[in-house]
């Protein structure tokens, strides 16, 4: 598998100069990420963007690591032939138009998983996106070149999507709007031959992955799946979808996906401590989060809430006993400290008003050591703070000395921001470079919390 | 209550010159709105911004609509007989400190009341933010004014929130991140007098409001506000937060407010029509949405999902069957025409995965005749668009031919968009100009097309 990850040298059977096709971005891609160690291959010859192209792949002249086939899927059988003649042993067709199609499409697949099996070659896709390693930055992905050049940034969430397109647009927007890092991200697509569980083994033994995320529309092998999700502490988070009547349906047409039960996948998951979400968004942000933050979970799952709201707090709390959480009860030493920070008529208690006290102290004076004394309270797990943010001259907090202490203490806090947009993206920014997420709704606040406390 | 929303004369009683009080910003937004018919109040008297405060109430010359009340809790029920000596028939306390606090406050809620009654007072509050006119930009609360000055947009949507701070941090998030069009904005905390019924009164009425959102932590007279749901079409979108045991003691904490039975009060929303949800940005974008688009719910509530990616269509359809939905049949002139669009491999169904399409005729030649297609095929009561947005010279879409077409024949559309942040911004844009609203995530989309479609 790692090969198929970090290749040393990639050729493109189905290279176009058209600048509307997809297959021009991949050219452009790989010629970007391998240079002289990319072979494009094109029927008439010829040059693309000044780079001289085989006829066949016959006549590449030099081993190849990875032949990557985007042409259309009636061709391939003969094309795979050819790779198995040259000796190639890792193929990833992105094309589409195989089990998905109907009879004729799986005639297709049958015959192209023979010519793998008699030719020793290992198949990734078919109707998929194709691989990107983000540490070494090799892109053997049809992805739009102007879309991620010099945007990705390294770190250690990799993604695992069944789905091309999806993997294409949820990487535009991760790129465009909130870039974090990342290390591996691939889509499997039909799965001929590599399946989940193959990519699964591989990334858990990665070093450069440390969370893993999964958008999967079936489970090959279940028992092998599972056991590979007990055997690990990496945090790895699974969009199961077609998992109602009419999804299976979609999932069907869509990459031939079986339909399965999910009742008992579903017992599954939670068994084997797999973090289940229903949404793309959640998938992602669950997967950043633990990308940033990564406790061992406590037994207890009693939280503070700090707020500027009273009403934040009570949907909080609502949200809070919607997951299977509760609220922490302060203990005296808390309540002591925090007392002197509120007018006297208020009595603090958790979900924690910080506005009266706020109003007559302000900000600085009050934020910081409430969140300190919540930190350091014993009966607290976790911490979900609701900040307001605004345009000011000095730090709103003590960032790093609140990473640190809630390292001491191995406690999560997430936070929950509202403000302008500037002074927003300001504090995100200084508390997830400490370990604390930083989320824009109040729901997924919770979300995150019940994922980093209750996981298996 | 119209002199509540829109008062010709306003005095403050806590005016404050210190930067760091909330006192400080009621002044600036009343002195901006009202100018020389805002009379401050001060005992220490002197100017604040060169405006000469009135040591008291008293003191101010001319009638007063309203009186803000902005000082120590138990210092409002004498400040409140003088209101009643001065003839103020309206007063919005904005202070906290009252029944939310224990015995000592709810004996100062008491003591107010007693004082209104006798003097033919109307009190809106304690422990709010006030009201916002946009329309006539009158900004009768603490809410920053750096923050909302030539900010507002005057347009359909009226928010209604229990809680004061949640109101302010919404509304800045709003204004700084995604303007939409806002009517009557307003807090009305612990409701001593003036509760959630009587100002809905008011909406229902009122020409400038079509789509009502409100944030409650009780519901004082159930039966009221049942009727009154009952007798508009105007959408009416409810969080009711509290509905949980310890949402509930959070609620009685933050705004003396009593628990509630959640099976019966959910219940009754649901015969009322109002669309209920569980978190501020479901309860704002919700709303938002109404005020793009609103229509007569049809009898059936078959979805045609088209999408850029099989995986978002099936991530699609497990939702829309979560909500009760269902995926439309295509009839077969719709077939016919996509047929046409797409490679001879892939029969077109719903939901309708368009990239082999495009990657065979190119993003134009299919996306504005796939929408037109779904749009007018009978089967089809809503649509759910997954719409990739990319850096282009001519316009993604025709969208006034677009909104038209969905206007004649009474169909709501909802837009999904991934891409470049800039793209998908001028997407949106053009979209809701037209009454099709464009979210951000799935979820939301099928969450909103319920909301439009479900609606009783």
């Amino acid at each position: 598998m790692k090969h198929f990850f970090d290749p040393e040298t990639v050729a493109l059977i189905g290279a176009t100069e058209n600048p509307f096709r997809a297959g021009y971005q991949l050219f452009l891609n790989l010629n970007y990420c391998f240079g002289e160690k990319f072979y494009p291959v094109n029927p008439k010859g010829g040059t693309i963007e000044g780079k001289t192209c085989y006829p066949s792949i016959l006549d590449v002249p030099l081993p190849v690591d990875v032949a990557v086939i985007f042409i259309n899927a009636n061709r391939v059988p003969e094309v795979l032939e050819q790779c198995g003649e040259k000796g190639i042993k890792r193929v990833i067709i992105e094309s589409a138009g195989f089990s998905e199609t109907g009879a004729e499409g799986l005639a297709l697949h049958k015959r192209c998983l023979e010519i793998a099996r008699e030719n020793d070659i290992r198949i990734w896709g078919p109707n998929c996106m194709g691989v990107i390693n983000v540490h070494t930055m090799k892109v053997i992905s049809f992805f739009r070149h102007d879309m991620w050049r010099e945007k990705f940034l390294p770190g250690p969430v990799s993604l695992v999507v069944q789905s091309g397109m999806l993997s294409a647009g949820f990487l535009t927007r991760i790129l465009s709007r909130n870039p974090f890092g990342l290390s591996k991200i691939c889509s499997i697509g039909n799965k001929m031959d590599i399946d989940e569980s193959d990519i699964l083994e591989y990334l858990i033994r990665d070093p450069e992955t440390e969370v893993i995320a999964m958008y999967l529309e079936s489970v090959e092998n279940g028992r092998r799946f599972f056991t590979l999700c007990q055997s690990t502490r990496k945090p790895i988070v699974v969009l199961k979808a077609g998992r109602t009547k009419i999804g299976a349906q979609a999932a069907q047409s869509h990459t031939g996906s079986l339909a399965q039960n999910d009742t008992i996948l579903d017992a599954a998951l939670r068994q084997t401590g797999v973090i289940r979400v229903h949404d793309m968004n959640e998938l992602i942000e669950i997967a950043r989060c633990f990308g940033i933050v990564n406790v061992e979970s406590p037994k207890r799952t009693q939280l503070a809430v700090l707020t500027f709201s009273g009403g934040a707090g009570v949907v909080s709390s609502d949200t809070i006993y919607d997951y299977g959480m509760d609220l922490a009860r302060f203990n005296g030493s808390t309540t002591e400290k925090l007392k002197k920070l509120f007018p006297e008529w208020m009595e603090p208690s958790n979900p924690l008003d910080l506005y009266p006290a706020m109003e007559k102290n302000g900000y600085y004076q009050v934020m910081q050591p409430s969140l300190e004394a919540a930190i350091h309270d014993p009966e607290v797990d976790g911490i979900f703070a609701h900040l307001f943010a605004f345009p000011s001259d000095k730090p709103l907090f003590e960032y790093e000395k609140i990473g640190t202490m809630l390292k001491d203490v191995n406690k999560p806090m997430v936070v929950w921001t509202l403000g302008d947009d500037t002074s927003s993206s300001e504090l995100k920014s200084q508390f997830e470079q400490v370990g604390v997420p930083v989320v824009d709704e109040i729901s997924k606040g919770v979300r995150i919390l019940s994922a980093l406390l209750q996981r298996k």
